[in-house]
């Protein structure tokens, strides 16, 4: 059986099966970071790898400037999902020989903007031999206060589901340049109970069914809801993928004040309900099922 | 200009000038692992990655299992090298389509087994596709008690230099099935007062050299006392790399009861003093350079 048609959820839920977790493990595999953290502990730490990988995430007439800052913006993009600070980053490359120099100092030069404009420390990383496409793989740590922290398996039915900014059309050049919704999901976690949250890299329409299934729910979608990019369907906003906005639950109480606060805070940024958890019969978006990185 | 040829130590140094750094980062690029943490704290943390890459780091021929433990192993002797304990791993793996899924299982099935014996605990990662070679990367937290934490730049003239185990022929086989050395770095580390320590990746010819020029000293090999794998040459010792053995320095006035006590303790497991940091005149191994993963 070959990776190609397997399906990626399958294929991860069978190889971690049984992988050693430890007692200061809070959250695992299947969330958008690691957590880790001792039960009462005030703060917890964060860990994620993003990669990003030529020919698949970015080709090399996309500029080495924007390659290298859409490879910690990736990761960038999980420790938001989890309501965190990011901290330090780790960069391994692997880089075809051929390669010219002056492209690698300007895919650095990307990651490295970025960098400082996140107060993320670049502690180290390594340096290999690529025989075929060049790839770039950023580790990240990161912080959050355990009170703040957020997983995807908190929904509950009844929650209402929120998502930031549009959807869709990612390829025509926002997945290069999206800003990871740090400073969003930091104020979300300091002032609202956020139930569940996840940021949506591979469209909402496979996103969405991995946060009702981690909380054991099911969902429902206002598909004429759905924020679109302009000049996008809504086949594109659920399956393009590489949106890295945020997909949240909330209790519906918190719907009025939130919405309230959030046009006073983010006034440029849309803020949409575009559906809701369900304790039972979850149905899925009727048109598509979102990236699958082997399909 | 071209990767190829460039120098690999040059390429980082170049690629890695003004990245921003952190005031709770002891130690970054150029160490064996990033250490962070306050200045008076009693532990440290530790962050590492380490890749393994098809047709560089193995081949297919090697089999899973062997693969799927040596990119694991290989970030562990980093962590050994810094005198720590892991912690949590994060697997990235970017796998062609065409690729059988039992691989891949048996890939893990290697991973786990030395993450259970080492006490790892494996907490997340991410699967891509690749459009070209295998390529796993593995990110690796440790933790280490700030008193006992060794890096790279602590020697001083007049320090010996000490190996572990012996060097060269790696790739008959020894890369696939290396111990890291975790155990024999903590008990070095909570007995004796170690000035620089690291791993040998790239062989001693090369990773020497680095270890002097951190601690801004020189060095003398007694080429004669290098302890060679059966059937090798000094050569071989020297540049093929891969021996994932412990290189370190420590005041002469240690090394008589270092040698005997390490007898006691690691009976099997040969310690050879090769040499010593000089202030002055540094003279590099006539014979080799080690391995450039660019040359």
């Amino acid at each position: 059986m070959k990776l190609a048609g397997y399906g990626e959820d399958r294929l991860v839920r069978e190889l971690t099966r049984g992988l050693p977790a430890g007692d200061n493990v809070r959250a695992g595999i299947g969330d958008d970071c690691a957590v880790t953290g001792g039960k009462s502990d005030a703060q917890w730490r964060l860990l994620k790898t993003d990669c990003v990988i030529e020919g698949v995430h970015f080709t090399m007439r996309d500029g080495p400037r924007k390659i290298g800052r859409k490879a910690l913006a990736r990761p960038l993009s999980d420790i938001a999902a989890m309501g965190g600070l990011p901290e330090c980053a780790l960069v391994t490359i692997a880089a075809p020989p051929g390669m010219e120099v002056a492209w690698l100092r300007h895919f650095y030069a990307g990651l490295r903007r970025l960098a400082e404009q996140f107060n993320v420390a670049v502690v180290g990383g390594e340096t290999a031999r690529s025989p075929g496409p060049f790839f770039c793989s950023v580790a990240l740590t990161g912080l959050v206060e355990s009170k703040h922290c957020v997983t995807r398996s908190g929904g509950r039915g009844g929650d209402f589901l929120y998502v930031t900014g549009r959807l869709g059309g990612s390829l025509r050049g926002k997945h290069l340049s999206f800003t990871p919704r740090i400073a969003e999901a930091r104020w979300l976690v300091q002032n609202f109970p956020l139930r569940a949250m996840m940021d949506l890299s591979d469209g909402l329409g496979a996103d969405l069914p991995r946060l009702a299934h981690a909380g054991g729910t099911g969902f429902m979608v206002y598909e004429e809801k759905i924020p679109v990019t302009r000049g996008c369907t809504t086949r594109n906003a659920l399956a393009d993928g590489e949106d890295y906005e945020l997909l949240f639950a909330i209790s519906p109480r918190e719907a009025k004040p939130l919405e309230t606060a959030w046009k006073r805070r983010f006034p440029r940024l849309p803020l949409t309900r575009i559906g809701e958890l369900c304790a039972l019969n979850p149905s899925r978006p009727a048109s598509s099922r979102g990236f699958d990185h082997f399909a």
